[in-house]
C-alpha cells in the first residue's frame, strides 16, 4: 500500500494557472509561488464585490479519539465527489504547522486519494504565511522588551506580560524560560516562554480579518501586558501595528493549491482550535464563496469545539450563512466511545457502536441548534462490518439526519459520490436558518453557561475565583461584548479527557479567562492547554530526508 | 529628493520571465514567487554544465566608517553601467536580513538609482530563505534538547552546547537566556541564547554548498556540543541533517530579481561577515557565471575582512577565479580616516583626504597580493570638491591602479559608465593570477599570522591561553586543514575599532577559536562580536506602515 506522500508525489498536478482558471480567476490576480502554488491578489475582491456567493458546507466530526476520524480527508474527498457530479466547487482548509511534522504527527493535508498537493510544500514552508506570523509576533516581542529596556515609559509590569514569543517548532525546552540575562545592556530579566506559531493571536487575527485595514486595527487592539496600575497595554501603544501589518501583507492573501483530482483548494491560515477558533481565514472562505457554487470547509477538533467556534465566532464575525454541515464519524471511533480499547478495534462489536453513537447523537443535536441541516459521513475502514455500518445508519435515521458512506481515502472523489449527493440535496434545500447560539449582549459568564449547557450538555459551570476576578476586570475594561473561545480538551464533551461517549451530570470548570482583544474573543481555559508541543523519543525528523533531486521522503 | 523606497516603488519592473530571458533561462527552470521574483530550478545546472563561465568581478571597499561607502549601490550601478555598454551582465548579492530593517538600518538593496527591486520584498520575507534557515537551525536546537531530555544517550554536556538558537529579529533580551525550566516534563535547564539568523552556521553552509548533497553532508558535520568526555557531537549523530536539508530544499535555489534598470540580479544567501564569510551563495555566483559574460558581486565589510574571506574561503572552496576587483571609497570616508569627525565632513579638506588615503593604499596593496587587478571607484557625494577628487585620483595613480568616478546613486548606470569601462578593461586584460594568501597545509596559528601580517599589516599575533588550548584540541580532532574565518571589528585593520587609517605597530589578539565544521572554517575571535543586535530607543518599525493596497511606507 502506498503512503500518503507516495500517492501525493505520484500525482500529476495541473499548473496552478489552470486550477485558477476553473474558478474563472484571471491571470492578473495570480501570484505564483512555484508552479503549483499561488497567492491570489487582494485586488480581486473589489472586482467580485457584486458577485453572488456560493453555498458554504462545514465538515466537522464526532469527538476525536486515537482511532482517527479523517475530517480533512473527508473534506477533500467530498469536494472531489461534488466536482465529479459536475458542480463548481472549492475547498477551504487550514494550513498545517511545520513543527508537528517533525514530531509524531506527519503531514496534515488529507490522506490517501483525498489529499491536497503539493503535499510536502503545504506541510513545510508553503507560501511562508506561518513564517510571516512568527515574524510579526516576534517583532512585537522585541519591541515590547525594547520598550522596557529603554526606560519603560508605559510603566509595563514585567511580571504581567501576557505576550509570549513563538516559533513553528515542537520545542518543549522553550516552554518556560528566563530572558534578559547578562547585565544592563542585554535587557531586563523576566520570565517568558514560547508557544508554537499557530497559537499566536496574530494567527487568529489573520484568520478573522476582513481586509488589510481590519487586520491592522485588530493588531493594534492586542493586549500584550498590564501596567503597574493594572491597565492593559496594547500594540497600538507600542506603535507596532504598522510594521506587523507590513510583515503580513503577503500572508493575508489566500493561497490556492489543488486536490489530487484538481479541485481548487484554498489553504489559508491555521489557528489553534483550543485557545483560538480553529478555522481557515475568513478571506479565503469569502473568496472561495465568490468564485464557486459550493465551498467545503472544516473546523478543528470535534463539533463541540470546532463547529461551535466556526458558528459563534467565524460565521458571526464574517456574516457567513452555512447551508449544511457534515459530521464525520468512523465505526472504530464510535466503538472507542462505546468503551472498546484501542487494541480491540478490529473485533466486530455492534453493541459498542450503538453505545458509542450517543456521542454522535449529541453532535447531531448540537448542529441543529445552530439551524444548520446536517448529514453524517461514515468514513469507512476495511475492518468495518456490514452490521456495524447498518447500526450507524439506523441511529442516524432515528436521529432524523441523512447518512452516507464515504470511502474517499481509498477511492478519492468516486468514493465520495454518495456523500456528495446527500450534501448537495441538503445544501440546495434552503432549509438552513443559521444563528449563533448566544447573544453578544449577555454577560461573559452567561455566554459560557449557554455553550456548556446547550452544546456540551453540562449541568453547570464553575468559575474559579481567579476567573471571576479576571472576567470582572475584562468587563470593566470594555471587553464584555466579545464572543467566547472555549479552551477545553477535544477528547470529551466535558473538561475531563477520560469521559468519552456522551457524559452526563458533569460540571465545566473555568479556571482562567484571557482576552484576545485583537482576534476579538475571550478565551476561557478549562484546564492546562498545551501551547508548545514537545518531540517524542524518536522524532519523525530523524527519518525525513531529501535526495539530490529535491525529493522528500519520510514525511507522512 | 525621493527616498530609496519611493524611487523603488516608482520603478516599472519587468515581469521576471523577461529578466530571465535576458540570460537565456528557459521558462521551465523558472519558479515564480509573485510577478517579480523567481527561484531558478536546480535542474538548470546539469544543462549548463559544459557552458563556459563569464568573468567574476568583486566589489569591495575601504575600511567602513559612519560616513558610508555605498558598496552595494556601486555593485548594482556598475552592473547597470556594464549593461549600458552592451555587455551581458548579472549581479550576485547577499540577501538582507529582516531583523535590522526594524532597527536603525533600513533596507539593504543598494540605494538611489542603483537598487535591486522589488525592494520591500527583498528586505522583508523575500522568497523565504531566511525563514528556512531559521527553521532548519531551530529544528536542530529542538532535536538537541530533546535528545538530552530523552535520556541523553550521547552524553552531551549541557554546559558545553555551542549551538545557540536563532531568530531573524533584533532582540537583545534573547542574548542570554535560561531554558528548560518548569520541571521534568519541560526540558533540562541550561544556559542558552539567540543569535540573529544570518549568524547561523546553516546560513554559511547554504552559501558554501556546491549542491543539495554537499549541503546535507556539510550539515551533518556541524559540531553542536561536546560530550562529558570532551568529544564533538555532530548533527550526523543526532540524525538531523536529512530533515534540515528537506527544510532547505527550496532555499538552496538561487533567487532572481532585477535592478532598477532591469539587469538580472541573483540575490541569494547572506551570512555574517565576521563569524562567517560574508558572501552570497556559491550556487548563485556559479549560476550567474554560467549565464552571463560578467558577474558583479560583493563581499561584506572592508576588503581586509570581506575580500580576504571571499578569496581565501569562497573562491578557494568553489574554485572561482576572480578577474578584477573594485575598491569603493568616498571622499567623506577617507576624510574620517584622515581624522575628521563625522560632523565636519562637508568642510573641504584635501589634506585629510590625502592622510586618510593610507587606508585605501593598504587595501590596494592587499588585493594585489591575491593576484587580482583592482580599480578604485570613488563614489561621489555632492559635497565633494574637485580638489579632493583630484587628490584621490593622484593617490591611485601613484599606487598604480586605475580610478574612476562613480555617480550611480544619482544617475544609475549612466553614472557608472566610467567605472564600467575601467573594470571591463581590467577584467578583459587577462592579467589576473588569483591565489589564496595562505596554504591549508600550515598550522592554524600560522594561517592567522599570515592574514594578520599580510592583510592587516599587524606586527604579530597573540593567542590567549584559551585560544591556544582550543586550537590544539581542534587540530587533534582533525580540523587543522580548514581555512580561517577572522571575526574582527570591521572598523579598523587592527582589532581596535578606534584605530582608523592605516594603523602601524599593532598586534592582533585572538581570544577564542571555534570550529564551524559544516561551513568548513575555524572562526578566530579577536574581541566581542555582536551576534544579536538590539533595537534603538525609537525603532524604525514604529514608522513602518502599509496602506490598504499593500503599499509599504517608512522602510528606507
Amino acid at each position: 500500500m502506498l503512503s500518503d506522500i507516495e500517492i501525493a508525489q505520484a500525482a500529476k498536478m495541473l499548473p496552478i494557472g489552470q486550477v485558477a482558471d476553473k474558478l474563472g480567476i484571471e491571470p492578473e490576480f495570480i501570484e505564483q509561488y512555484g508552479k503549483y502554488k499561488a497567492k491570489i491578489s487582494l485586488d480581486i475582491y473589489e472586482k467580485l464585490a457584486k458577485r453572488e456567493e456560493g453555498k458554504l458546507i462545514l465538515v466537522t466530526a464526532i469527538t476525536p479519539t486515537p482511532a482517527g476520524e479523517g475530517k480533512s480527508t473527508t473534506t477533500v474527498g467530498l469536494a472531489q465527489g461534488i466536482a465529479k457530479l459536475g458542480r463548481r466547487v472549492a475547498v477551504a482548509l487550514r494550513e498545517p504547522s511545520l513543527g508537528p511534522c517533525m514530531g509524531v504527527k506527519g503531514g496534515a493535508a488529507g490522506g490517501g486519494y483525498a489529499q491536497v498537493v503539493p503535499m510536502e510544500d503545504i506541510n513545510l514552508h508553503f507560501t511562508g504565511d506561518m513564517h510571516a506570523v512568527s515574524s510579526a509576533h516576534n517583532l512585537l516581542s522585541a519591541m515590547l522588551d525594547n520598550h522596557i529596556q529603554q526606560s519603560n515609559a508605559l510603566r509595563i509590569d514585567p511580571r504581567r506580560i501576557v505576550w509570549r514569543r513563538v516559533v513553528d517548532m515542537n520545542d518543549r525546552a522553550l516552554r518556560n524560560i528566563i530572558i534578559g540575562l547578562g547585565g544592563k545592556a542585554h535587557g531586563v530579566p523576566r520570565e517568558d516562554g514560547y508557544d508554537i506559531t499557530v497559537a499566536s493571536e496574530v494567527m487568529a487575527i489573520l484568520c478573522l480579518a476582513a481586509d488589510l485595514e481590519d487586520l491592522k486595527e485588530r493588531l493594534a487592539r492586542i493586549v500584550v501586558a498590564y501596567t503597574y496600575d493594572n491597565e492593559p497595554v496594547t500594540v497600538g501603544m507600542l506603535k507596532a501595528q504598522g510594521a506587523m501589518a507590513a510583515l503580513l501583507k503577503e500572508a493575508i492573501k489566500p493561497n490556492l493549491v489543488q486536490t489530487l483530482e484538481h479541485v481548487p483548494a484554498f489553504i489559508h491560515g491555521g489557528p489553534f482550535a483550543n485557545i483560538a477558533h480553529g478555522c481557515n481565514s475568513v478571506m479565503a472562505t469569502k473568496l472561495a464563496l465568490k468564485l464557486s457554487d459550493y465551498v467545503v470547509t472544516e473546523a478543528g477538533f470535534g463539533a463541540d469545539l470546532g463547529a461551535e467556534k466556526f458558528f459563534d465566532i467565524k460565521c458571526r464575525y464574517a456574516g457567513l450563512k452555512p447551508q449544511a454541515a457534515v459530521i464525520v464519524a468512523t465505526v472504530r471511533a464510535l466503538k472507542m466511545h462505546g468503551g472498546v480499547p484501542k487494541t480491540a478495534l478490529t473485533i466486530p462489536d455492534v453493541q459498542a457502536v450503538i453505545q458509542g453513537a450517543a456521542n454522535l447523537e449529541k453532535h447531531i443535536e448540537n448542529i441543529s441548534k445552530f439551524g444548520v441541516p446536517a448529514v453524517v459521513a461514515v468514513n469507512v475502514f476495511p475492518t468495518d462490518t456490514d452490521e456495524e455500518l447498518a447500526a450507524v445508519k439506523t441511529i442516524c435515521q432515528q436521529a432524523g439526519v441523512p447518512v452516507a458512506i464515504s470511502n474517499v481515502w481509498a477511492e478519492g472523489g468516486q468514493g465520495g459520490l454518495e456523500l456528495a449527493q446527500a450534501v448537495l440535496e441538503l445544501a440546495d434545500s434552503g432549509s438552513a436558518r443559521f444563528a449563533p447560539i448566544y447573544s453578544l449582549d449577555i454577560p461573559l459568564a452567561d455566554k459560557v453557561r449557554t455553550i456548556a449547557g446547550e452544546v456540551y450538555g453540562a449541568k453547570g459551570v464553575v468559575f474559579t475565583k481567579e476567573a471571576e476576578k479576571t472576567m470582572a476586570e475584562l468587563e470593566r475594561m470594555g471587553y464584555d461584548h466579545l464572543p467566547i473561545c472555549m479552551a477545553k480538551t477535544q477528547y470529551s464533551f466535558s473538561d475531563d479527557a477520560n469521559l468519552l461517549g456522551r457524559p452526563q451530570d458533569f460540571v465545566i470548570t473555568v479556571r482562567q479567562a484571557r482576552v484576545s482583544a485583537g482576534a476579538g474573543f475571550i478565551v476561557m481555559l478549562t484546564g492546562d492547554i498545551m501551547t508548545m508541543p514537545g518531540l517524542p523519543k524518536f522524532p519523525a525528523a530523524e527519518k525525513i530526508d531529501v535526495d539530490k533531486n529535491g525529493r522528500i521522503t519520510g514525511l507522512f
